[in-house]
């Protein structure tokens, strides 16, 4: 075994990993490490199979002289489904009950290794469409969009519920809270979304989706295009949701306070 | 070459990549490649030579029943450096200049190719020291914060200023806002740190450090100690700083709204 190779292999699969959905040419790599471009293909074609064995994404190269090879993240379903039991158990320990039947989630989105998962679980589910950015609110649904964002390779944007100097000039829309049936206003920064773009839409929580609603009414406002929307976690709701197509990875069926229960089961996501 | 070191070599940087921080066996590779231990260190020397020669970070083998490998991420000075330079300028760019003389950045923290390479930096800053957890305040020091907390491969927690229902629980501290010499109140959910823990504490902007420094009291009411302080960008300020033992990747120089200049330069991270 030719040292070489194996120092490529290694160097090209950290190099796809961190850029993730990018056309990289052979070009680019052949100057990298000095070595013909059949070397370069054929380093690339194991750690396709291997890639694909291992479940750990989609290699594509593709011909030509504007060809090049993009690595795209990807988990596949058996996977994300034992990932998304695991997250049901946890969520369900009663000692995440909170006053009025909340349910504490703070401490999950603060830990890298569970957003890994999130993130390409959501990825994966919009496998082979076109997306250039996600949109989320503040505060709670920031580390699920940078999440998605890191794998998806496009930016995030975060509409505020209050305004900010430092945000420029916003547009702002108002929505329906539709726990509580109140109007609510939030804002995006102009220059944060471009025109026509298409937008994933992500939060952490959505009850009666009032919040992912004036999300699709800021998405109109900017001429853009709604991709999907994907939560990490809906609750069991009594009337009628804002909002009807989405997806969740987590449904919490039941909250019961009097005996401190918390039932969470897989959400709609491979429904 | 035998095809099954090359994939071994694939999926072996793959999962250090993803798991960095974490001691992994020996016995766990070999189990999940069914090769003997022997050739799976081996595999770990190969990694390790690549990714010293390449920049990549420190591999490292512990010997022992309890040992295994470890990696950990880092990049060098003169790549952090040459990325610091590039963000100076982008910074400087013209159109970032807001009403007051503020600049605009929020584009800049959501895209993940520039949040991996801040992460990158911020975390090789702190090499070798023990970090239990990584804290800043909503929203804008929250891309910040995961994309540390993601290769220091710890938890980030966030603190707000306005309370919310689903955090339980909290701790509030009051601080003198720097800038406009107000005070006002922060709040940290009591579940979300230990007591004892290491804190990094991060942000997106610092001018007075009122900010930074309540994050501080916050740290001693949790009985945690503080293992430092970087912010990705400071300003240019008059007064006395509330706090002095900082670092920052970019440093706000001068803006002039007349003449519509923002000169950005390095910060002191590398002083």
């Amino acid at each position: 075994m030719k040292i070489r190779r194996s120092e490529r292999l290694i160097d090209l699969t950290q190099y796809l990993l961190n850029h993730p959905h990018e056309l990289i040419s052979l070009t680019f790599f052949a100057k990298r490490f000095s070595s013909a471009k059949s070397s370069i293909s054929e380093d690339i074609a194991i750690i396709k199979k291997t890639f694909k064995e291992r479940g750990l994404g989609v290699v594509e190269t593709l011909p030509g002289a504007a060809g090049g090879v993009v690595f795209t993240p990807a988990i596949s379903e058996s996977v994300a489904k034992q990932m998304i039991a695991d997250l049901s158990e946890k969520l369900s320990q009663q000692d995440r009950l909170l006053p009025g039947g909340y349910v504490y989630l703070s401490d999950l989105l603060g830990q890298p290794e569970l957003l890994r998962q999130v993130g390409q679980i959501i990825a994966s589910k919009y496998l082979g469409k076109k997306i250039d950015a996600v949109m989320t609110v503040a505060t709670k649904g920031v580390p699920i969009a940078q999440a998605v964002a890191y794998y998806l390779n496009v930016p995030f944007v975060i509409v505020r519920r209050d305004s900010k100097i430092t945000e420029g000039a916003t547009v702002s829309v108002n929505y329906v809270s539709g726990s509580s049936e109140r109007i609510e206003k939030m804002e995006l920064s102009k220059r944060s979304l471009k025109s026509g773009s298409r937008v994933l839409v992500v939060d952490d929580f959505m009850k009666g989706g009032g919040t992912v609603n004036g999300m699709k009414s800021m998405i109109e406002e900017f001429d853009c295009e709604l991709v999907g929307i994907t939560v990490f976690a809906e609750s069991n709701f009594k009337g009628r949701r804002q909002v009807e197509d989405y997806t969740s990875l987590l449904y919490v069926e039941n909250v019961d306070t009097a005996t401190k229960t918390i039932s969470v089961v897989p959400g709609n996501i491979f429904e």
